[in-house]
């Protein structure tokens, strides 16, 4: 079934440009911060299994925080490994204590093996299949960038372990994962090492999912993902990060066993969440209760969760799913998750993080509960990002996708497919392609190849883009889309410029978003944008616009290189009564500032609005 | 200070028309409604101290709510203590219980006393004083009804008690109520008894509020109303319900004692209330947790508390502030109250009562947490009123409001007030005048006096309304206002009819209220109108309407005689997408129907807004 195949990130060369900025800044910034912080709080310590000397007592998820680091850490070697030497010893130096440390039985868990050895396999809640999965990517990811087999023999045995206790021997105390993760992991062991018994071991997982009787974490068993077997899964519910490592296993389930109906499952979820379960800017989760999804079109904005967890979680199901087929729906929702939900995490200087995304912040709201104990507050996401979290999991995610980020560019099938516009150099069955783009600043992108060996290349036509200028050879060409992608006739030597005419859009929501009715959200190509108070004044619900306002793009480049925009709207007068006539409001106009979501709460804090009152 | 002396309910025979007919409905269904509950629920047994028979435990707040239910017996007995033989029996029995069961200090608590001894006044949290004022208010009600006195001497046994403990010699373990109420009740003991005890009881709670470290109920200073001084209370804060009756209490303090300074405190926190931390309803405490005021212009709709008994206490407070110093804001928000928050707690038969008042409903977002665990679900009112609560203040509050609902029309000082159009009777130092009106319906009143005493008469211009027609025996006559007033000058016997020209009206909010920025409320006189999924399909937030658009009043009488409203709105189109470019936003025609606020919630579960997008 798995007819497409993304071109790993290992054949491609990112190259001057925004994403190699952002590359770099992970690998210079961000992945050192994470390191300090993992450090001083113990994580390292946790798999040194040192407990007994340092007194620390490790989380129980502090395995998979640790191994998170260590898959970022080895796919940066994969293109510098010179820069990595330190970490690479700090590595070698953990794989020995644990292996050291792992019990004869191949059983590996910090936490379970130092505080509570008796809980081992008893209580769903632990995390320890969770962290086994990110042990599992972490020593599939070193091996291969290493050639060094100790950390993934020492998996391999863990993974004999788990087989025994839940697949052949039912010894363990539940069926199936607290929190899902390591279906994945184990399929890409399987892909790796050939050995049926991981394919078995994540197939139980999955086929057993919805059957039992389970010990739930949080709530019931929606949240769980236990109210529903594999093929019953028929909205995207419960914990979203959870829910979309489910389905990101589920989607190699498919792959490997040639599934047609449980893509269709997956599909009809892939629907469900980006139809009716995301905010525009791919954030997913919209309840800080559960990190859950809710109902369809219940996406509230000043207690969006968005946990920035999700932003990888779900590019990694979309990557699957166009594995599965070829639709473009899948590129356009990566591209949209690329530009904005999973650069919020991060903050511009690459060293702090949101593991909830603010979708909104008025700092008046935050204060209204001034006279209750804060325990029983409304749950705001915080508005500055910090360096790290008690429950740390998204800064080593973000670490770690940056360093596979450059799957998501090409696709080899019949022919090549370039998914997304990012600078770069792709070594691909179909010869080596060149992408020189300035795709979300200008909207325009360069590819060429001096060996091409297709006939043709197609290209996703982004979700955004009403009309494309392209020339081939410095020539005018047509373009015909279809689907959402358009191709043009390749020779062996070419270059394709595209102008995907990029310009600020008012988008607005399904009618059905409550929160978002009668607003619109200023986009420009592929970035929503959004208004701070810092530029535009606090209290920002006073503002509307007319969505047929002109919009003015200031090519001073801010923020990561990207531009501001500016759009005259209006504020409505202040009034000195709480309520009087309708025909006594008024309003002043007044010059608005936009900048991208990505890069709110960079300058102190502020209030923020996506969502602008639209006049009509 | 007291120049102005409201004419008190007993001097007012209600006519026939709107009120009477709300009063009627309290007396002859929600009294006997509260009283079944009371009977079911061991309150009326709390009293009897009947418990090591019974073995049903009174809670310690149950001695309130039968007080309230006995207050309101006793203002109805006033005018017709036939109908009330039954209920006079039942109180003749609890105060033979009472008098019985007082411990020979005069302590008088049914929960203390039976459950738990060894806590009398030892905890501030558990009501004692605050049913020790619903007692007193109660004893004073049923004296002044039947000239028994039983009651009364109990009533007083316990304040001297309280006296000792408090103020004589500080034997208490807290220096202030943890629940305000005894305070005000206080000064009306002393005002029917002249006894000094009771004043010096009340201004010793009062003045030593905000001085010491007490204990408090939930969360801080703030909440429990002891972060200041009496002179130094800046704003609104903490439990909406403890705060009015502390400010009514503290109104009191100021007309004993001529207090202007203290006048002017409870003016700034009347203005801190009517222009920052009111909804348009003139519900008030937006908060549910801790039944709270937040911070200025946070009036939320969804989770809205606006507790029921904020109605009665606000009431309270303005009378208090209108028998201080003559102005009309008073009035204007008794009548914002009366014909919106005062009605809303009842069903329209009587039956059933609001504890919590919805502002807006949609049912599908309550849903949105079904994943979840619902104790750590977000709190919304529920959807339809019920019998009784666990914490049932609040009907028997409504009840015995009723009761001296009367209270509020008009006011002696130079010369007669009229502060509420009522169709009544109301005999005053001036003589005799009657009330005629339609005045919610059609905006008409008819005031006349066959032996009137003054040479002017002075009427509270409604703050909704704009021009006034007015006749003086059949001859037009000019209005001219001024503060809000306007008066005309009487002879021995007249009639005046007003017209005040009700016409539907859109109102808005100050910008700054960030729920309803950009929207409009239908009001039509002093009535605040809303829209209901069962008329006009659920998901409400759809819908938009033009501020100019016409309105037209069906005079068809509907929900307790009162017209419905209809409108041309429009509702946003439906889409397939989740995200769009606002230029494919369409909107269709869509003919609206509005009920009244108070009348919401009378025909099943739906969806309900006040506030309705303002197309601009």
């Amino acid at each position: 079934m798995e007819k497409c195949k993304t071109v790993p990130f290992r054949n491609v060369t990112l190259g001057k440009g925004f994403w190699l900025d952002r590359y770099n800044l992970n690998k210079n910034v961000s992945l050192g911060c994470v390191k300090k912080v993992f450090e001083e709080t113990g994580r390292f310590d946790a798999l040194r299994f040192n407990y007994l000397k340092t007194g620390r007592a490790p989380h129980y998820y502090f395995d998979s925080d640790v191994a998170k680091w260590i898959e970022a850490v080895s796919y940066i070697m994969e293109h510098d490994r010179e820069s990595m030497r330190e970490n690479e010893t700090l590595i070698d130096e953990l794989v020995d204590c644990m292996e050291k440390a792992q019990r004869d039985d191949g059983y590996l868990n910090s936490a379970t093996q130092q505080l509570n050895p008796e809980l081992k396999f008893k209580d769903r809640d632990r995390h320890e299949l969770y962290c086994a999965g990110h042990l599992i990517e972490a020593a599939v990811a070193y091996y291969q960038a290493t050639g060094k087999d100790k950390f993934l023999k020492v998996v391999e045995r863990y993974c004999d372990c788990i087989y025994d206790y839940f697949v052949k021997e039912h010894k363990a105390d539940f069926y199936t994962p607290g929190h899902e993760e390591i279906e994945l992991a184990l399929f890409k062991l399987y892909r790796l090492t050939g050995k049926e018994k991981y394919r078995k071991t994540a197939e139980f997982f999955l086929e057993n999912r919805g059957k039992h009787d389970e010990k739930n974490m949080i709530g019931n068993a929606v949240q769980a993902q236990d109210d529903a077997d594999m093929y019953n899964l028929k909205q995207a519910g419960g914990h979203a990060v959870r829910a979309l490592y489910l389905y990101s296993g589920l989607a190699d389930y498919a792959a490997v066993n040639d599934d047609e109906k449980l893509y269709g499952v997956l599909d009809g979820l892939f629907e469900d969440i980006t139809t009716r379960k995301m905010y525009i800017t791919g954030g997913v989760g919209s309840s800080p209760r559960g990190e859950c999804f809710t109902v369809p079109f219940d996406l509230p904005n000043p207690t969006a969760y968005a946990e920035s967890c999700t932003a990888v979680a779900f590019i990694l199901f979309a990557l699957r799913m166009r594995r599965l087929k070829t639709d473009a729906k899948f590129g356009n929702l990566i591209e949209r998750i690329m530009y904005n939900m999973l650069l919020s995490p991060t903050s511009l200087d690459g060293k702090r993080f949101f593991y909830e995304n603010p979708h909104e912040i008025s700092l008046e709201d935050r204060n209204r509960e001034v006279s209750l104990n804060p325990a029983s507050r409304e749950h705001f996401p915080i508005t500055q990002r910090v360096e790290s979290f008690t429950c740390s999991c998204c800064p080593p995610n973000i670490n770690r996708f940056f360093g596979e980020f450059a799957d998501v560019i090409a696709v080899e099938q019949d022919c090549l497919y370039i998914e997304q516009y990012v600078s770069s150099i792709v070594n691909t069955a179909f010869g080596t392609v060149t992408i020189d783009e300035t795709y979300a600043l200008d909207g325009k992108a360069t590819i060429s190849s001096a060996d091409f060996k297709g006939d043709r290349i197609v290209f996703r036509k982004p979700e955004w883009c009403d009309e494309i200028d392209a020339e081939k050879n410095g020539k005018a060409i047509i373009i015909n889309e279809k689907d959402g992608y358009f191709e043009i006739p390749a020779e062996s030597r070419f270059e394709i410029s595209l102008d995907f005419k990029i310009r600020p859009k008012f988008m607005a929501a399904n009618p059905l978003v409550g929160a978002d009715v009668g607003k619109v959200a200023l986009t420009y190509g592929p970035t929503v944008y959004c208004l701070e108070g810092k530029d535009n004044g606090e209290r920002l619900k006073r503002i509307s616009l007319n969505p047929a306002a002109a919009v003015c793009v200031d090519k001073q480049k801010d923020f990561h290189g990207f531009y501001s925009l500016y759009a005259d709207g209006q504020i409505d007068k202040a009034q000195d009564k709480l309520y009087f006539s309708a025909e006594n409001c008024g309003k002043e106009k007044k010059r608005l500032k936009f900048i991208p979501f990505f890069a709110q709460a960079n300058r102190g804090e502020s209030d923020m609005i996506i969502w602008i009152r639209a006049e009509t």
